[in-house]
């Protein structure tokens, strides 16, 4: 069987959240899995020399049209949270910890807690707000908040940060097939013809 | 009849140049023209803080790889030329020169410098070059040479790039459709979809 796709994606990222609405159904539709992978796109921007969009002249306004039309386009709810951009620490950290020991309630978490921050435009920074979504999902609030103070999840998610720059990864949503790499929601139009097709 | 949907884009934007490749004809399937206005990406770039993508780390390998897949995609040749970025004076001042007399012309020219710059790679930079790509097209290479040296036309190029930058350009291609912005030839799609729907 092929490998997964590579979903990189911050739980601060707009088109992150776009895309996570879309990535699995797009991959199921080629018999393709998805490894969801959470990072931290400030360290990047540390290499890039990038900054949160929605703070730089012209580029700002324009992506705040752009998140909200995109959004409609794909029928999909979209509210700004405030404050934007966020710290998604908490989220990235609760989903690493999650992961190895069931991974489709990871993936049901990151759904949950992109959906509370952009479908409606709630403050998911606080493990507590986190915590209350997992709930939701059965997840226990007290072991969700211990986890998150774990070193090793600390490090798990720092190291799951470096793997992601050392590949190349510098924005989100960012994604791999068969070592191919695509940036943005907007190239999801591509990551079809490229499982349709193998590659062109 | 509806107006004109605005193509801005600067010579030396290899995005630019795909988009050059599919603009009139989407613009025709749905009944509408294409006014092409080449501005000064540079220019821009002072307002936002960007600068050329392939001199940014990360951003410049993937940009790469994308520029060509893009094209493959679209099956139109792509060579990035040397050097890349290039100043692209010359052919925006020879564009604003002819558009007032003979409009069609106009964009002929475009569409072959583009063609010489990313279809084969050719250095465009000189005027030399842009006279030599108007010759083939019928114009005389000597008063191409001199328009582009008359302060009106620089001045006017300077005009249309700080218009630009003032309807809130700041990336090659820019698109406006009944005043709707649309960075990039990759919402494309989604300027398809609004001239089809009148907007969603």
């Amino acid at each position: 069987m092929a490998a997964p796709i590579d979903f990189y994606f911050d739980f601060s990222s707009p088109y992150g959240y776009l895309a996570s609405t879309q990535i699995d159904a797009l991959a199921g539709r080629h018999g393709r899995e998805v490894a969801w992978r959470p990072f931290m796109l400030g360290a990047a921007f540390k290499t890039t020399g990038q900054s949160p969009l929605t703070q730089q002249p012209l580029r700002g306004p324009y992506h705040l049209r752009d998140f909200a039309r995109s959004a409609r386009l794909l029928k999909v709810p979209f509210t700004l949270p405030d404050p934007f951009p966020f710290a998604s620490l908490a989220a990235a950290r609760a989903f690493y910890w999650l992961v190895d020991r069931e991974s489709a309630q990871a993936k049901a978490l990151a759904r949950d807690v992109y959906h509370a921050a952009y479908g409606e435009g709630r403050d998911v920074r606080s493990i507590e707000a986190v915590a209350s979504i997992g709930q939701r999902l059965g997840l226990d609030p007290a072991a969700l908040r211990e986890a998150v103070e774990q070193p090793a999840i600390k490090d798990r998610l720092k190291a799951e940060t470096e793997s992601a720059i050392a590949r190349g990864v510098f924005g989100s949503p960012f994604l791999f097939v068969d070592g191919e790499p695509f940036w943005g929601h907007d190239r999801f139009y591509q990551v079809e013809r490229w499982l349709a097709t193998g590659g062109f």
